[in-house]
C-alpha cells in the first residue's frame, strides 16, 4: 500500500493541528505504511524537508497532545506553485519526490491559497496519467472558503474574539463617568467580516456586547462614525467598537493606510495590515477628547488553543480524517466540506467540493446580515456562528502552563552565571 | 453588629472579585448585617453612590461566579484623596457618609496608590477618634507592593502571559528558513518588570520561550539591541522577544515616547503607555529587514478570568476574607500581606502590614535577578514565580462564552429590522 504525506500552509489557526490528528489517524486506521509531513508545506517539500511522522507520534496519546496544539506542528509556507507551463520543473520536482517516497495521497490543509496548490497538483497529475491523489482540508480563521458553510479554525477564533470582547468590556466598563473610556478592537479578516462579527456573541445578559461592528464588507465614513460615537458618550459611559483590520473608507483606501506603519507584502500580494484600530483611536481621542485606547487581538486570536471551541476540534479532526479516507478511495481534486443540516439542534456533515470552485475565491459575510447603517449584524448571523463556539477542550498543563507537541528548535541559552550587582 | 463596605480601586486584575467574594464571606460568616460596596470606589463612595451587595449575591453560587466574573465588579477609580488639610470636607463627608450607614469596617481592594487612601483614612479615623476600621486588601498585576512576597492578580496576569508567549512562539515558528520574523510583545509594568519578567515561563522542552527579555529595571541600548537581533537571526529564524511597556533608553527616554501616540495621564500622573514594541518593531525590521510584528497584551493580561491561576485565586480570596475579619477584630490601617514559607512545597501563609509602609511604594524586580547584559532573568525568579500560575479555574460556561456577574449598564440596542440589500 502507497503513503501518504501532509501538508500545512498558509496562517495557523487554534486547530489546524487537530486536522493533522485526524488525518494522521484516518492512514492508521487504514493501514497506510508511512505517514510523512512537509516540513513547512509545500515550500518545503521542495526543498526535501521531509518528517516521518513516526518520529513525533508514538501513540494516541500524542495525538491528544497534538490537538491541543496550537500553530502549524509541521511549519506552514505562503508558497504559490507555478503554472505548470511557467515552470515545469517545480512538477517534476514533486512528483519525483512522491515517486521516491512511494507516496499517493497528498493531503494540504490551508485555505483558499492552499486550495490553488491542490488544484494544480490535481490537474497536472490528471493531464500527465500520473497516480497520485490530492486532497484539500480546509482552514482558516476567517472563514472566507466558498463550499462551505464554515470553515475549521473559525469556530475557535470566534470564540477568542467574544471570550476576549466579554472580558474588555467588562474591564472596560470597570471605570465610572468621571472616567469615561472608548476602546476600539481590531480583529482579523482582510476582506471578509465573518471573525469581527463574531464579537457580538459577547452579547448577553451579562454584557452589552460591542457597541459598533465595522465590517470590511461596507466602508466606514469617518465623520458618521465619529456623529455615532459622539451620540453614544451621552448615554453611556463605556463603549467598546469592534473593528475589521481591513476596513476601508468609501474612497477605497485602507483605513490602516491612513497610518505610517512599517509594512509587508507577502508572494501572495497580502500586506499585513494593522493600524487601523490604533487610526481610529487616535482620530476619537483627537475629536471627543475622550480616553481612547486601541486593541489588537493579533496573532492571539489565531493561536489560541488554550480557548479552541470543541466543536470546531471535533470538525477540523473529522474534516482531516475524511481527506484521508477519501483519497485513500481514489477522490481527487476536491475539498472537504460542512453542510449544516440543522443549526438548532445542530447536525453538520461532510461533503466534498471540487477545488476549481473553491481555490482563490473568497466568501464574504452576506450583507443582508449587516445592519443598513453598517454598524451593527444580524440574528441571522449570530444564529449563523452560535453553534460554532460551543465547548472547550481542556490543554494539557504542567506547572500551569499548557504543553504542546513541538518539532525541535535552535534554542540560545542564555548565561545565568552572571546576574547584575 | 455595624456594617462593612468594601471598594475596588485603580486597575483591574483578574481575581480582584475573588478579593471581593472573600471578603463577602467573612462578613456573611461574621454576622455582618450589611454588606456594602462602593460604585467605582471612593470616588462613587463620596457621590453616595452605594451598593448593597444583597440586592446581587443570593446564595454561595453567586460568590463562585463572582470569582469567574473578569474587571472590577463594583467599578473602580483613579481617585487620590486630598490631605485632610488640603480639604477636610472630603473627610466629613466619608465619615458621615459612613456613620449614615453604619459603617465600621471599610475594606479597599487596591495597588499602593489604594494603600495612600486607608492610610489617610485610618489616620483621619486616629486622629479624630472615630470608631471606623480601614483595611487594605492587595491587589496588582504589576506586583510591585512593598511588605508582600507577591501581589494576589500576578500570578493570573503572568500565566496569561506565559501562556499567550507559549502559544504566539508555536505560531511565529510556525515558518520557515526563508520567512524569518521577529514578534516584539510589549507587557505592562510601568516601572517594575515582574510581569514581563513572567514570560520566562513559557520556557520549557516544548517551547524556546522569549529570546530575550527586557524589563523596565534596567535601560535598553538601541544599538546593541539591534545588535543583539543580528546575532541571533544568524542561528534562528523565529525571534520573539518581551519587553515591558516602561522600557527606558540609557538617557532616561521612555521607548514608547520616541513615537508619537496619543497619550493620557491619569489622576496620578499615570501616563497610558503604549508603543514601545511598536516602537522597536519598525526600528528592528528597518535595521533587519525582517518581518517584524509588534503584539501588545494591552488590557487582554489583566482581564483574562477565563486563563486565571487557581493558586491566585485562592489567595486573593483569602487576602479578602482576612481583610475582613482582621476588621471585625478592631485591626486598621493594615493591609494583608502573602508570605511564602516554602516555594516548594509552596506554603503560603498570610500576615499584615502597616498601610504607611506599603502606600505609594513601588518594589521594583531585584537587579540580581536580571541578567548582567539586562535580557534575561535568572533562574531564582522562575522559582519565586512559577508556584504563582499553578492550577486553573473553570468559567462558567454557556453557549461557549464564559459568563460573568454584572451590575446593570445601560444597552444601546440596534435596530435589526432593517438589514442591508
Amino acid at each position: 500500500m502507497p503513503n501518504v504525506i501532509i501538508g500545512q500552509s498558509g496562517g495557523p489557526t487554534a486547530v489546524i493541528n487537530s486536522s493533522l490528528a485526524g488525518a494522521i489517524k484516518a492512514a492508521k486506521m487504514y493501514g497506510i505504511p508511512k505517514v510523512y509531513g512537509m516540513h513547512f508545506g509545500i515550500e518545503g517539500f521542495l526543498k526535501g524537508d521531509i518528517i516521518d511522522m513516526d518520529d513525533y507520534l508514538h501513540d494516541l496519546n500524542d495525538l491528544s497532545l497534538l490537538k491541543r496544539t496550537p500553530a502549524a506542528f509541521l511549519g506552514s509556507c505562503r508558497y504559490k506553485l507555478p503554472e505548470p507551463e511557467d515552470n515545469e520543473e517545480v512538477y517534476q520536482r514533486i512528483f519525483s519526490l512522491l515517486e521516491e517516497y512511494d507516496i499517493e495521497y497528498f493531503l494540504y490543509i490551508g485555505g483558499n491559497d492552499s486550495m490553488d496548490t491542490i488544484k494544480k497538483l490535481h490537474d497536472y497529475a490528471r493531464d500527465h496519467h500520473k497516480p497520485q491523489k490530492f486532497m484539500g482540508i480546509p482552514k482558516t480563521i476567517d472563514n472566507d472558503l466558498a463550499g462551505t458553510d464554515h470553515c475549521p479554525g473559525y469556530g475557535s477564533a470566534a470564540k477568542f474574539v467574544a471570550t476576549s470582547m466579554t472580558e474588555l468590556i467588562a474591564d472596560n466598563e470597570s471605570f465610572g463617568a468621571s472616567d469615561p473610556r472608548i476602546c476600539i478592537v481590531e480583529i482579523m479578516g482582510r476582506n471578509a467580516g465573518w471573525l469581527t462579527a463574531a464579537s457580538v456573541l459577547s452579547d448577553d445578559s451579562d454584557c452589552d456586547g460591542p457597541d459598533l461592528i465595522y465590517c470590511p464588507e461596507v466602508p466606514i465614513d469617518l465623520d458618521k462614525f465619529i456623529n455615532k460615537i459622539k451620540e453614544l458618550i451621552q448615554v453611556k459611559k463605556s463603549i467598546v467598537i469592534a473593528v475589521s483590520e481591513g476596513l476601508r473608507t468609501p474612497d477605497g483606501k485602507l483605513v490602516c493606510e491612513l497610518t505610517d506603519a512599517y509594512e509587508f507584502v507577502d508572494a501572495f500580494g497580502h500586506r499585513q495590515l494593522s493600524g487601523c484600530a490604533r487610526y481610529l483611536a487616535n482620530l476619537v481621542a483627537r475629536e471627543t477628547g475622550i480616553r481612547t485606547r486601541a486593541i489588537e487581538f493579533s496573532l492571539l486570536q489565531r493561536c489560541s488553543t488554550h480557548l479552541a471551541s470543541r466543536a470546531d476540534v471535533d470538525e477540523a479532526y473529522n474534516v482531516g480524517f475524511i481527506a484521508c479516507e477519501e483519497a485513500i478511495r481514489n477522490n481527487s481534486g476536491k475539498m472537504i466540506t460542512l453542510h449544516v443540516r440543522s443549526r438548532e439542534p445542530y447536525v453538520c456533515d461532510y461533503q466534498s467540493a471540487d477545488v476549481h470552485e473553491i481555490a482563490n475565491v473568497e466568501k464574504k459575510l452576506p450583507l443582508h446580515w449587516i445592519t443598513r447603517d453598517g454598524t451593527y449584524v444580524s440574528r441571522e448571523f449570530i444564529n449563523y456562528v452560535k453553534p460554532l463556539v460551543i465547548g472547550t477542550i481542556t490543554p494539557y498543563y504542567a506547572g500551569g502552563i499548557p504543553k504542546h507537541m513541538s518539532l525541535k528548535y535552535s534554542k540560545v541559552r542564555h548565561d545565568e552565571s552572571e546576574m547584575m550587582e
